[in-house]
């Protein structure tokens, strides 16, 4: 199944509000608050990559007050 | 001819339209969403320095919602 | 105690200002500026993981002009 | 439960060999080899934040061919 | 079919030797020189995503003198 | 005399204009558009420690349009 | 007084004989290990900007298995 | 004249030696040992392109104890 670490930077007084609405989103396993150089990590799995493609640049990019995402792949 | 990688993050939610206006730029061979720490990699390019310089400056960084470009010249 | 360095970057025009609200958080030990990829470095100790989470989350991330924060926990 | 994600970067030839390293070191809970900055993420969980500390600067820093780490807290 | 990026650093005294050798890999569609962060930037298209894993993890990796890659997932 | 290096980031539309204000700010001996991780280098030159501090912390990032700066003390 | 961070990454099996030996050094007046980026966090307060130097270019740097050091100027 | 600022990370012992190295490259127009995240920074200034290069892979990356480098091209 396609997998990836999704590292998520947030306008610094909206991070726990987007930690909510992170861990909604469908194919999101896990969101944690992070202490580091992300404020946010969040693992997502999906049955396709375009599932992945589709959680990824659209339901978690679009939630507002995210400021940037940086992606980890998982090698299969 | 003077040839260069671009590298674009976007606003969150607006990468795909940049893309879109990023592909439709003169002088960029190639524009592909990308995981990873950037959103967007492009290739450029010209037959003059100076006409790299007006795409990446000009044309690729005032789309609109482009937060940020990184720029790695090829070594002719 | 739970001890922390946070790296501060803040509105490039607002560093003072925020300079001097860090300073007044309660549970910063030190806050300065500095030359480098950050702006501002402080240093926050507290009685517990959960009052330093607060300090860090809440009492810095909600200053005005803060973009962004980077934190290093110190390994007691 | 203490915490983290640790991202290891290793000699290029040698990812394998330390990704089988990493998953046998007690309190690994998973390590995954990915595409991006690092080379494998992992995550550790232990009883203290003693163990934790044991684990990442010992068990994991100290196997062959480990170049750097790199720590995310989580905070609870 | 996969796609990726991959950027490479190399000891410093032996790019030319790693981008000849990088070039000859199968599935490596081009390497370029390049000045910026990174010393080769290649591009790789295979047929599946473990032939990806294989180019990148062992063929490009296990070049003498390749100090550390970045890979960037193109998305389809 | 004390003397850095300023790296600077502009929104992307507003590197010309960016660029005319540095170069006009008193103490900058020479400011230039990059290509690489910054859009501006350039090299501030003053008699004082403290002119230094005025000029990058007040002349230069008070700028319209600069998004963030680095800086690299030279070590006399 | 001329006071500086000093970050420091350590060969992976070497951090504490490292800690202790960079806490042995004169003007460094707290070093630390972190969870993070780097390893070691420390902060030096000397006389002169020329001792800075010293015992960053050769007290610290001199140290077995320091493997790079990134220095923040505190701004006076 | 094709013009780059290079950045230089040397093994930490051996920094001083570097420096005067770098110093001697013809084409070199300074070069500074400097606080932050690289260890000097040089400007490169040369009558081709070709030369450029020349001077960065070659002159600069193939001295002893040189552990990277970094250039920004500056846009004429």
């Amino acid at each position: 199944m396609p997998t990836a670490y999704v590292f998520i930077n947030t306008k610094p007084d909206s991070m726990p509000e987007v930690l909510k609405e992170v861990r909604a989103v469908k194919g999101v396993e896990v969101a944690e608050m992070v202490y580091g150089v992300y404020d946010i990590a969040a693992k997502v799995k999906t049955d396709t990559m375009d599932q992945l493609k589709q959680i990824i640049a659209f339901n978690i990019r679009k939630i507002d007050n995210v400021s940037s995402t940086q992606t980890l792949m998982v090698v299969p």
